[in-house]
């Protein structure tokens, strides 16, 4: 079961792509997609289109988990939720199975407490992914924790529910 | 000069498109695009995306007005803005010159007050664009107003600055 985690974003757009064998996590493929904040918001929403649309059948996930978008007091929350936009129209477009999840439930589901530190769920992605240290950027972190999440607590397509 | 309004919704998107000539403006087609709130978002996303993708060629606008998003405490902010991702993305890939103003620029060039109610909007859009009665819905009537203001407001890509 690969699961591949989204975190959203406009001027970075976290991915997280890991393989879920009943017990056994392994990472695949971490990283981000940048977009540069000197480009018109239509010209960086399509490079985000067009990343994913590329990055995706690249990867083969058997689904994609995202947190739950909420309305937080930011000033940047219109951006993010732009940017969703667009990941929920890619996905759609490629037919991938959508997963989400509250933010309390990424830090319950990983680390035990719904009110976890930054850190401590990127101390627990690096251990369940036998990585050599903390896994970089923050937003390609926050991802591969959301794809954990879901290969936790979802019931997966598949039937085959993987035990972190 | 043809000019095309667009007021973002993930339920109801807006559209109204006019002409201007010198002083004079007429209306060429509003309406809105629905989407089933029983549908999953990413297939909301998509019915906005095909069906600005085949209406925008179809009314060949010069250039599309939206109104500047600002952060609502509203439930249905990230709708609107997922709903504007999608617009966003759709006018980049046609090559659609953009215009972007801010709602009270809106009531500013169309009645004269920043603070003018919706009624006294569209009562005016009806008088501008000779119409037999109010455009309904709300949203395309919204979508007029963010059109007709472009064409008093902006300076055109044409070099022809339309005065109503």
């Amino acid at each position: 079961m690969r699961i591949l985690g989204l975190d959203p974003g406009l001027a970075t757009l976290g991915y997280g792509c890991i393989e879920v064998e009943g017990n056994d996590c392994q990472v695949c493929d971490f990283g981000v997609i940048l977009t540069d904040a000197g480009t018109p918001v239509g010209e960086r929403l399509q490079t985000l289109y067009d990343d994913l649309t590329t990055l995706i059948p690249v990867l083969q996930p058997d689904c994609v988990a995202l947190e739950r978008f909420f309305f937080y007091k930011m000033s940047h929350t219109i951006e993010i939720a732009e940017a969703r936009g667009v990941i929920l129209l890619v996905l759609t477009q490629l037919k991938c199975p959508l997963l989400e999840f509250a933010p309390a439930q990424v830090k319950q589901a990983l680390t035990g407490h719904g009110n976890a530190k930054k850190i401590e769920v990127q101390q627990w992605v690096q251990r369940e992914l036998h990585l050599p240290q903390l896994p970089k950027p923050d937003d390609a972190a926050d991802a591969l924790a959301i794809a954990l999440t879901a290969g936790r607590l979802a019931d997966l397509p598949t039937g085959k529910k993987g035990k972190i």
